[in-house]
């Protein structure tokens, strides 16, 4: 167990509790803080895989669940594992699916084995548990895998909230005990107990009891007011072992970016990014931008004239919400590439910033000149 | 007029009527024959600019009358200009608008004047005459411009077909006129004429008369059986002047590329490659493929294993599938690129055989491969 992954420490950051890092894994290294692009269905939306590594993507994050319904794990594994089938061959992540069974899937009934549940997409009846999730990922083959846990709803209280990190600190066994591959897949164990001091101290106790090469705190950005999630991570990340990646799942806001590095969190994914890019709405140094705005009509600025990347040194704002009234794809493509960019360019930024002692300048410099104060982090 | 554009004739063909030149534009060279992308909206869909030069576009075609409705010509004239706007630095051809106010535009009133219509999109009360399409396409910029005419429909008697076509040679006279940018863009006129052989020659010589520097044939691939199209190319391109382009409007599937050529045509332009991409069609050296059926759901091979485009030496035909399934616009970027390279390939292909005195070998071989007989070259 944990042959496939190795961290290794950098330095420590002297006005934070941040640090500066690499997570060395079976395609590569990660220069941590890292952000994850997610392509949930094999493909980052709109995006090549060039593409990505133009803006010094280090790693992405794929979908289980999605990948498990279509076109299914049996044939990724056909295809050479989810690297070959989807022309990546740089670090890829899979979460266990255990999310997206709570929030995506239809009729779902969850007993100690595992989960029941309708497909989304055609109603087909479906089964998880840690050991199927173990089975999907192994076949997938992803270089980070994550332990299948129950994320609890928000608010969730006490009594709840402790029977489902319990419930998820036995799936965790579970897992360690059906992984297939460990000297090829690193498996991550996820924290779980809610906004709950005591919970979140009882299931990172549990989980590292067991040894994983990677620990990841789930059940936060659930729709929880942001000082809430800081305050959770504020207690539970120094619960998390120092010699293994720490990773906070679904948070993908500048702000939270910047917060969470604070606190020593070495890795994220969100979506937030390319899902906001559909819409047109772009992350910029000085704030965002809802580019469909009447007033960018005859803009014939970048998206963001401090940027550098590719949609930045060759469109115009004019001409990207022409394509994106226009329904063009080209320019969601163009808005993905930006926010992308924007964010690996962030950590890029946090790292340099971990290097030099001064992240808590750097998150008030980013801060004044993305507009934000207390009130308004919510991007 | 004429100074713009100009032809250059390297050789003939001693097997067929095909040419193999040059088009000389204010943007760069034109190898012809040559097939022209559509780039609708100033983008070929899903497609960037960079994408088309790896494929070898030299040239691509975008629509005035889309570009008139949305965003508009004085927005693409404040940009610079069509090229600047899109961020092509190669030749672009702009068609008149004639086509589509009468195939899209609704509640539309034919006079000598122009056409007053209904924008398809917002209903707006619009009007387009020679001269207005001649401002249009004064302030969009591209390379080549076309005379607005009006395109009968499919069938059209003699009476109307003369009527119509009378009218575009009257319109005609008046976009030369109106032109304001003779040095920096070229007008070619539209002979018409529908399937009557002495229209047809009437129109021409109407036209020919005028001396635009380049001249194009329309009203064909409008729903006719491809043999009548062909026998309406036998007896027009004689009649067009042999030291300037010809250029075959709305043509594009492989066949009729080829049968053009082979008739002297120097220019096509089809929005065919990617629509049919949109819908997971493929051509391919065996014939067309339609990924999304069930025998490819394992096939773990390039969509065409003779084609050495991006998506056949990335991805397989499995993963291709899952993407268009999946409805990710990734997958129809890659059909996309593989239908575009197909066809400027194809060109390549017939200028090289064209240069070696063996089109009609090369169309053999191409058709036999293609699975076409003369029953089924419909594509």
């Amino acid at each position: 167990m944990g042959l496939a992954i190795r961290y290794e420490h950098i330095k420590s950051c002297k006005q934070t509790g941040a640090r500066l890092g690499r997570v060395h894994t079976p395609h590569g290294v990660i220069e941590t803080p890292a952000f994850m692009p997610v392509g949930t269905q094999a493909t980052v939306k709109t995006i090549s895989p060039e593409e990505l590594k133009q803006m010094d993507a280090h790693i992405i994050l794929s979908n289980t669940y999605h990948l498990f319904l279509r076109p299914g794990h049996e044939l990724i594994r056909q295809a050479g594992g989810l690297h070959r089938f989807m022309n990546w061959d740089r670090p890829i992540l899979t979460d266990s699916g255990g999310f997206q069974v709570f929030s995506l899937s239809e009729m779902r009934k969850i007993t100690e084995e595992g989960v029941h549940f309708r497909s989304h997409l055609n109603g087909d009846k479906l089964f998880l548990s840690p050991e199927v999730a173990m089975q999907v990922q192994n076949a997938l083959g992803a270089d980070i895998m994550m332990a299948f846990d129950e994320c609890p709803p928000y608010p969730a209280d006490h009594a709840y909230a402790k029977q489902s990190l319990e419930r998820t600190s036995r799936w965790a066994e579970r897992c360690l005990t059906s992984h297939e591959r460990p000297n090829d897949q690193g498996l991550f164990a996820i924290i779980q107990g809610g906004m709950h001091e005591d919970l979140r101290r009882q299931s990172a106790a549990d989980l590292t009891s067991m040894d994983f090469p990677g620990y990841a705190i789930g059940g936060l950005s659930v729709g929880e007011p942001k000082p809430l999630m800081y305050e959770v991570l504020d207690y539970t990340v120094p619960l998390m072992p120092a010699n293994k990646p720490r990773y906070l799942m679904g948070v993908g806001s500048p702000d939270a970016l910047i917060e969470g590095s604070i606190r020593g969190i070495d890795m994220f994914d969100c979506v937030l990014p390319t899902r906001i890019a559909r819409n047109g709405t772009v992350m910029t140094s000085s704030g965002r931008l809802v580019i469909r705005n009447a007033r960018y009509a005859e803009d014939f600025m970048p998206l963001d004239p401090n940027c550098d990347c590719y949609t930045c040194k060759n469109y115009t704002r004019a001409y990207i919400r022409h394509l994106i009234k226009a329904e063009e794809t080209f320019g969601i493509r163009l808005t993905s590439i930006h926010n992308l960019h924007f964010l690996l360019n962030l950590m890029r930024n946090v790292r340099q910033a971990i290097s030099e002692d001064r992240l808590l300048d750097y998150r008030n410099e980013f801060f004044e000149l993305y507009g934000m104060n207390e009130s308004n982090r919510g991007f």
